[in-house]
C-alpha cells in the first residue's frame, strides 16, 4: 500500500504545481494517472505547441512548461503511479481514503485532490462488432512498445500523424505492414503522407484508401482482419496484430461514480477552497465548476494553492498554518 | 484626456498581467502609478530576490519576471501615467469614470480596474516639526535625478542601502556631502558600508553616527539641519538639501475614499469576478479580500483573467464572449 497526505488523481499541469504548493506546508503527494506520462493535456495533445497566456512566458512550448513543472516540484520527491487508472476510492475508518487503480494498486491518503482535466483519455474505437473480444489479444490502441511487433504481420487503421508516424516506423521493425484509411486524403503533416506514399510505392508496406475494417477473425487469438474497400468489395488480411490509431478522447470515467456533486461532466466545488461535497475531497483545474469557471491553466494553478491550505487544515486541525513568501524562505526540500 | 477602456490603478505584476488578458478579447489598457517604474512591490523592495513559487519557474529573480511580464504585455500597447498617485474618480453620464491623479492628469475609462496592491508608497518621514514646510523646498524623500545635487551641499539621513547607496554616489556628483544615522551601526550591504567608511576617513563625506536630524531651519527655502549627536551635543549643519531616506510604507490612500466596502485595508470583492460593490470598478491582486484570500501573485494572475471577463460584459452587455485558446489563436497584436 501507498502511503502519503494528498494522493493526485492526475498528473496534468494543475496536478503537478499541486505537489509544490502542498510542499512548502510540508505534506507529501503521490500522483495517479491513466496515461504513461506527467503533463495531461499537455504532453498527449499539444506538446510541441505554443502557449501564450502563461503568466511571465510570453510563449513557452507546452511540452517545455511540463519539463519546467518537473523540475520546480522536484525537490519534494512526489510518488507517481503511471498508466493506472483511479477506479475506486473508499473511506477508512480512521478518516483517510484507500484510492484503488485498475490495476489493483491501492494508495492511502488523508486528502483526495482531483486533478482530472476532461478525464481519462479514452481510445477511440472503431464500429467492429468483436472488437472488445481481440484487445490484448492482437489489438491494441496504443503503441507502447514498438519491439513487441518485431518480425510481426500489423495492420494499421488510421489517418492522422499518429497513424502515418507509426507506419513509418513500423516498416523497419514489423515482417509486414498495411495501412488502412477510410478517405483518399490523409489528415497528418505533409512530409509524412510523402513518406508514406513513397514507401507503399516501393512495396514495402501496403497502403488501402477508402477501406475499412469491419470484422475480426481468431481463435483467442487474432488471425485476420476484413477489410471493406469502396470499390474493390472485401478484403481478408491476414495478421498478427490490428492496431486502431483514431486519437484519444478524455471520458470523466469512473471519478463519476464517487458520489461527488457533478454538473455537465464536471465537479462542482466551493470556490473558498476548492472542496467538493464530499470533506477530504477536492476538485481543481479542468475537472471542476463553479460560477465563472474558465478552463485555464493559469485558474488552476490559483485552484491548486488555495486548495493546499484548506488540505492542511484537514490533516491537522489544531495546527496554525503560517504564511511565508518563498524569496523568504526559498523551497525547503524534505 | 486620456482614454482607454480599462484603467489600472496599480502596474505591479498583476495590473500588468491584465494588460495582457484584457488584450486578448480586444480590450485596450492605461496603467496609472505612484512610482516611476512598473512592477510594483517586486521593484521597489526585492527586485534581486528569487521568487520560487511563479508556476513554471523554479526560481525567478523578482525584476526578471517583470521584465518578462513588459515583454508578454508589449504586443497589446499598454499607455502608463507613470509618478503619479491615482487621487478620485467621478462617474460620469455615459456611464464611464474619469480618475484623475494627483498632478491633474484626467484618464477616462468603461472600468477601473484597481490593482493597488498594498496600496501607494509613502515614504517614512522622521518626526521633525516643521519638515513639511520644506517639502520640495529642500527637502526630498525620493532622488529621482541626482544631477538636481551637482555642486550642492547634501544632508543625508538614514542607515540602510538607499541612504549608503545615494551617499557613495553624491560623493562625486554634490559639492558637500554629510550622512547622519541615529545608530552606531548600518543595515545595509556590508560592501556599501566600508566604502561610506573609507570616504569618511579620506574626508570626502562626513560621517555622524549616534546622531539625529532633530529640527530645520530657512526662508522659504531650506538653510540649516539642526543634528542632535549622543555625546556631542547639537550641531547645526548649513546645507541646501535634506533627504532622509528611512524606506517607503504602503498606505491604502485615496483609494479608501472612493465609496468601496473596505475591510482591514482591502477592498472586498465577489469571488465570481472580483467586482467591488460600485458596478464597473473591480479590484485584483494583493488590494482584495475575500473568504481564503492569499496575497500570492500567482492568484493576483487568476483574479486579473475572471475580472476581464467581466469587464468585457460590461462594456459590450450584448456581445458574446468566445473562449478561444492561445494556442490555438496566438496573441494577435491590435
Ligand atoms: C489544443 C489545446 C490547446 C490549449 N491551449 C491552452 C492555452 O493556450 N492556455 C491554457 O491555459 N490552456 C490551454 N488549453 C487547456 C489546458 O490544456 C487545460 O486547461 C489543462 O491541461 C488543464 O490541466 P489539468 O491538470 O486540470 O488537466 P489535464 O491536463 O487534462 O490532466 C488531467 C490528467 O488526469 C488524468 N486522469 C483523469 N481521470 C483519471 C483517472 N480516473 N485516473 C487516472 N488519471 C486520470 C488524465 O489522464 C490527464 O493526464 C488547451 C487545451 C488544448 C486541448
Ligand atoms: C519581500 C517580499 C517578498 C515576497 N515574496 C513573494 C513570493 O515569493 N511569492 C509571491 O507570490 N508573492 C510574494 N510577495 C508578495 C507579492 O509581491 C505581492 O503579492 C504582489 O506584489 C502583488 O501584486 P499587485 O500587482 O497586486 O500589487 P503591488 O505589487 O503591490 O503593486 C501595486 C502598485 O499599485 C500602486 N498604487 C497603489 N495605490 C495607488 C494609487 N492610488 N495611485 C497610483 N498607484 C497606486 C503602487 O505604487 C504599486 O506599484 C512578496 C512581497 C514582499 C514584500
Amino acid at each position: 500500500m501507498i502511503e502519503t497526505d494528498i494522493l493526485i488523481v492526475g498528473a496534468g499541469p494543475v496536478g503537478l504545481f499541486t505537489v509544490f504548493e502542498a510542499g512548502l506546508v510540508k505534506l507529501r503527494c503521490h500522483l495517479v494517472d491513466s496515461l504513461p506520462q506527467a503533463g495531461g493535456q499537455l504532453s498527449e495533445i499539444y506538446p510541441k505547441k505554443p502557449i501564450y497566456d502563461i503568466p511571465g512566458y510570453p510563449s513557452i512550448l507546452a511540452g517545455d512548461l511540463v519539463d519546467r513543472l518537473m523540475e520546480q516540484i522536484a525537490p519534494f520527491n512526489p510518488g507517481f503511479t503511471l498508466g493506472e487508472r483511479a477506479e475506486q476510492i473508499e473511506k477508512t475508518e480512521d478518516d483517510k481514503f484507500i484510492l484503488t487503480t485498475n490495476k489493483g494498486t491501492k494508495h492511502k491518503a488523508s486528502v483526495i485532490a482531483i486533478a482530472g482535466g476532461l478525464g481519462c483519455f479514452e481510445p477511440r474505437k472503431p464500429p467492429i462488432a468483436n472488437l472488445e473480444n481481440f484487445e490484448d489479444k492482437g489489438v491494441e490502441y496504443i503503441i507502447k512498445d514498438p519491439e513487441v511487433y518485431r518480425d510481426k504481420r500489423v495492420v494499421i487503421a488510421g489517418g492522422g500523424d499518429s497513424a502515418l508516424d507509426w507506419t513509418i516506423f513500423l516498416a523497419d521493425v514489423a515482417s509486414e505492414v498495411t495501412l488502412i484509411h477510410r478517405r483518399q486524403e490523409f489528415r497528418g503533416a505533409l512530409d509524412s503522407v510523402e513518406k508514406v506514399i513513397d514507401l507503399a510505392n516501393q512495396g514495402r508496406i501496403s497502403l488501402l484508401t477508402n477501406a475499412q475494417a469491419v470484422g475480426l477473425n481468431g481463435n483467442g487469438k487474432l488471425t485476420d482482419v476484413l477489410i471493406k474497400h469502396k470499390t474493390e468489395g472485401n478484403i481478408t488480411r491476414s495478421t498478427d496484430h490490428f492496431i486502431p490509431l483514431f486519437g484519444l478522447s478524455p471520458k470523466l470515467g469512473p471519478i463519476a461514480d464517487w458520489g461527488l456533486n457533478i454538473q455537465k461532466n464536471a465537479i462542482e466545488v466551493d470556490t473558498f477552497d476548492y472542496s467538493t461535497n464530499v470533506p477530504g475531497v477536492y476538485a481543481i483545474g479542468d475537472i471542476n465548476t463553479y460560477p465563472g469557471k474558465l478552463k485555464l491553466i493559469l485558474c488552476g494553478f490559483h485552484e491548486a494553492t488555495l486548495m493546499v491550505q484548506s488540505a492542511f487544515k484537514h490533516i491537522y486541525p489544531d495546527r496554525k498554518l503560517s504564511f511565508k513568501y518563498t524569496t523568504v524562505n526559498g523551497v525547503e526540500a524534505f
